[in-house]
């Protein structure tokens, strides 16, 4: 059995522990958002991908939430000591060698995509680990920044401004020249099942969304895609993607996610969406299951998943 | 009164406090070997330029004798566990900050000077601290390794093989198109006096004067040239210059080097050489003074940089 999974950062790799425990490792390949990429200090970072290989492979800081456990921030400090900007980025210096490890091969010619498979051999996750594209396709945000409206990288919203300032927009810049890699199509069209994590609806299963051949070949292939709700009660479960919906006109509930995501019977996303117990979602084509959606620990996450999978018609 | 001061990495740090004390801060001007430098992990990293701006800057570890006090190895031993060669080089943490602001303003189209005056706003070695040479031009040392006659970069003969293999040449890649910085030039057609420091006279003093624009300045310049042997009772005072010396068939001795570097008036270097209480110097046309050379702290330098002073005749 294949198993495909979308995913963002943080909530993407709490939801893949989960989908481990419930199937076998060499089952899953995670196709992670890029968008949230970024170049800082010469160093070339990938939020998400790094959250997913660190989370996977026991390396993370499961109390901060982000980074690495152990985690210093010299660097940082002697950076700032220089006046070197950006300051706003907490960049840990064993994080810095992951990123001087990751340019440096990038700069050497190799793709992202091999630089993630070097790099998972020594991390582990226990799963495929894909960066939907090897392009450089960032998202930036159209923002109201002292009386003048800009676009600054993502990464400046939500770190320096903590997604304070309100989104206007979200822009995908050189997604028109973006595709996916052969590895994550591939695994799209050979999947059994491909489930959707409970990641940012926007920045980051958006982005993903936002290659056409990738969507395209999620809304045209053969295995049935199950989504689970980010939001819960009206709020996202963690993050901040109430900053992020009302900017695309999405109602922050499990059922505006979900009509927004579609029903693939009409060209959309979804077959099946898991919605928190005290949640409804009614959306014509598709399959909507309420259970517990906290990720409180593995074994919770993976009930979820198996319900996910119950919900497309496989059994693990 | 303006002094000129040709100096290497450590030893050149350390006779530079003493310059400092013997002289006021703002006649003096560093004239610093960029032979070591050298790109590991996407870094550039230039060892002479920050052992001195270190030194004079207070933030050298001066119990281990280079780098930062208060260093760590924690990225070092992260690219060790990815893997990411060399291992060999001591690159600390904090020292990595300064290599990731000064990779990313040559990146950005800085020359090698501007980025060390840079780096210097924050470090305020009290001196003018210039590179010899905005250009690359790299020492390779030509050893035998397991059979075969290779030329390998000046770091990994010095840090990685602790000039074991014996050195059959050294060669300045890159030194045919390497000029002297206009400031360098500057400094020394303006200067009252040119000190040479107790540097390496191979890799350090003779890099320098490797580049021509340099050496005819020096040569034909109106400014006394006034050098400190590096060599005590045979020895190198610190370093390997015994392991460099013969391989550019110099003798190990206060004279071997002064007679290597050559009289003014004869088209060599130097007007006045300083040697050790218990060595002697004979070549003709240089002015041979013998003081105590053991800089064991910043005022016995200072004597030195007096003494060397008075040769040039010269007043502090």
């Amino acid at each position: 059995m294949r198993i495909a999974v979308l995913a963002g950062g943080i909530g993407g790799a709490r939801f893949l522990r989960g989908v481990r425990v419930a199937c076998p490792d060499d089952t899953i390949t995670a196709i992670v958002n890029t968008g949230d990429d970024v170049t800082l200090h010469g160093l070339r970072i990938c939020p998400d991908l790094d959250s997913v290989m660190y989370t996977l492979g026991e390396a993370h800081d499961a109390d901060r939430g982000w980074g690495r456990k152990g985690e210093s921030w010299r660097i940082k400090d002697e950076l700032r000591a220089y006046g070197a900007e950006p300051s706003w980025f907490g960049l840990g210096d064993l994080d810095i060698a992951t990123h001087l490890v990751r340019t440096r091969m990038l700069e050497a010619g190799y793709s992202l995509t091999d630089v993630t498979a070097a790099l998972c051999t020594r991390w582990q996750p226990g799963v495929s680990l894909l960066p939907m594209t090897d392009d450089r396709c960032e998202t930036h945000v159209v923002v109201e920044l002292a009386g003048a409206r800009r676009a600054i990288h993502f990464q400046e919203w939500w770190v320096r401004y903590r997604a304070a300032q309100p989104a206007e927009a979200f822009v995908q810049v050189g997604v028109d020249d973006a595709t996916a890699t052969p590895a994550v199509l591939e695994a799209i069209v050979t999947a059994d099942v491909v489930l959707v994590a409970p990641s940012n609806p926007v920045v980051s299963i958006g982005t993903i969304l936002g290659l056409d051949d990738l969507r395209e070949a999620l809304v045209t292939g053969p295995a049935p895609v199950v989504g689970v709700s980010p939001i819960v009660g009206g709020v996202p479960v963690r993050g901040m993607a109430d900053a992020c919906l009302p900017a695309i006109g999405v109602e922050v509930s499990a059922e505006g996610v979900a009509r927004h995501y579609g029903a693939r019977s009409a060209g959309g996303l979804l077959d099946g969406w898991l919605v928190h117990d005290t949640d409804t979602a009614h959306v014509e084509g598709i399959t909507v299951r309420a259970v517990p959606l906290m990720m409180t620990n593995d074994d919770a996450t993976a009930d979820m998943v198996r319900a996910a999978m119950h919900v497309a018609g496989v059994r693990v």
